[in-house]
């Protein structure tokens, strides 16, 4: 971990919530009945081969810096990876972004095929809503998940965001920086900020401290995105677990294209300073959000 | 509406429900941001051109019968036909059904393009969960239907039945009855049930009840699959608004196939019977879904 912020406990502590929902996605995906099960399969290699798990750490991050216990935030983490998984699933599709390999694993068409790509991906999402009703908190609690979730992963998030890249790529020359966050803000901005909300409405923190985590979490998901564009432009596929160069040879708008290698990395290094300066008031019980931050900013995969 | 039950008020009380729907439907369609333009009128395409609006129908019907107030079936019901259209646009896929056709229009994919339907599809699941995340009833009665509706929809439902629906075409020799109706007890029957159970949560209908609603709502479903399967049969293309002769083209497995016209007609029949004596308890309240039930039976499109 270069350049991580927080010390062994914050690294430890990261660590057993990685492994902690790794057994909760395990479990969510388990039980699958015989009769479909190439279908069960499917989504289990889409979820279950490997991930950051950025999401599901920023739900556990965020919600027990302000008192939630684990097992309240289980759910949500494994709702918002689900979503995340089932995204990766469909973006991969030959009619999407034609990709064959995804966390040096096969993708999900590759490894089976299209049509139950389609289905795994759309019992997927299914799932993370399903997961989302039986959270371990009150109904209440379990209907503002699922307002920030639906909300995020729909038409004015996720698919918003990928339909925007979808209509830019082959045209990066007619992309400009404002259009290109926007389009981040939604495809990838709006999981991140609808974690750490799932953490806070776990956590039932106060609405200055959601304002703190959304200014956290809308820097965070910035600088996620500038950090995947610039890997794409130093890294090796063999490194990152996926094709390498595929921005330009898609043509896509990236911030290295657009405003330079150097300006994209300044760019980077003032999203960390705004996630630092978001987080300050919390203290040392934010050192794992910091951490997640700084890993997002300086990762090599 | 030849052999329909239920006198002019019914007729008139459903009319009204599927005008209602439409209204619903579109306001929730109705807000989205001019970038996203292409996937907002996709997403328009697949749910406001028509359709039958059973399963909405099916939770005003269930609902009010049992006293819930129609403002509080309003979410249910249209989150219940965006996953029945989501799955539509994705069942027509070219790596799925590959279908031009679909309700006299052209499918999603023709009149935009595969990756927009693909996107579209998924962006009507999410505003699915999200509509139910705003009903207009207590938290409580949201998160119940929110688990009916993901587990209605997921692997365990909707969408296990159509990976069993995949893995039958072109095998209809090695097919038999009882696996062809798990199939549709899956693809079909789930969100039936879970359109009549939405509707009896908002109005807390009792447990007695609610058996037999979801015995009244398994017979449906699967009377609706056999009058498909006659339908495809006997059926022409304009009248369907939909390809006929589909089935036999793609070797799937089929009431008629299995068990010859005049068996399933038999079969149809006894359904309506089955449905008769669900509702018989209930009385006149239930003239709406009789007349829903006899509907699906004597439907000639």
């Amino acid at each position: 971990m270069p350049e991580a912020v927080g010390g062994a406990d914050t690294a430890a502590r990261l660590e057993a919530w990685r492994r902690r929902i790794d057994e909760v996605l395990e479990t969510a995906l388990a039980d699958h009945p015989a009769a479909e099960r190439r279908l069960g399969e499917a989504m289990r290699h889409a979820v279950l081969l490997g991930g950051k798990r950025m999401r599901p750490l920023l739900v556990y991050a965020a919600g027990t810096a302000f008192g939630a216990d684990e097992s309240a935030l289980d759910a949500p983490a494994a709702a918002i990876e689900l979503i995340h998984a089932y995204s990766l699933v469909h973006d991969d599709l030959p009619a999407m972004d034609d990709d064959a390999l995804r966390r040096g694993q096969p993708t999900v068409h590759v490894a089976f095929d299209e049509a139950t790509a389609i289905l795994a991906g759309d019992a997927l999402q299914s799932l993370a809503f399903a997961t989302l009703a039986d959270a371990a908190c009150g109904d209440s609690a379990r209907v503002a998940m699922l307002r920030e979730l639906a909300s995020a992963a729909g038409a004015h998030g996720m698919c918003g965001g990928q339909a925007l890249d979808l209509a830019a790529t082959g045209r990066s020359a007619s992309s400009d920086i404002d259009a290109l966050e926007r389009l981040h803000a939604l495809k990838t901005g709006a999981l991140i900020r609808a974690a750490v909300r799932m953490g806070a409405i776990a956590a039932d923190a106060t609405d200055d401290d959601r304002v703190r985590l959304d200014a956290y979490a809308d820097a965070l998901g910035l600088a996620f995105q500038i950090r995947d564009d610039l890997l794409d432009v130093e890294g090796e596929s063999a490194t990152l677990g996926k094709t390498a160069g595929k921005d330009a040879a898609q043509d896509k708008a990236t911030f290295p294209a657009l405003i330079g290698i150097d300006a994209s990395r300044a760019r980077l290094a003032g999203l960390g300073a705004a996630m630092d300066a978001s987080l300050a008031p919390f203290g040392a019980r934010a050192a794992e959000l910091a951490t997640l931050g700084s890993l997002a900013i300086h990762r090599s995969h």
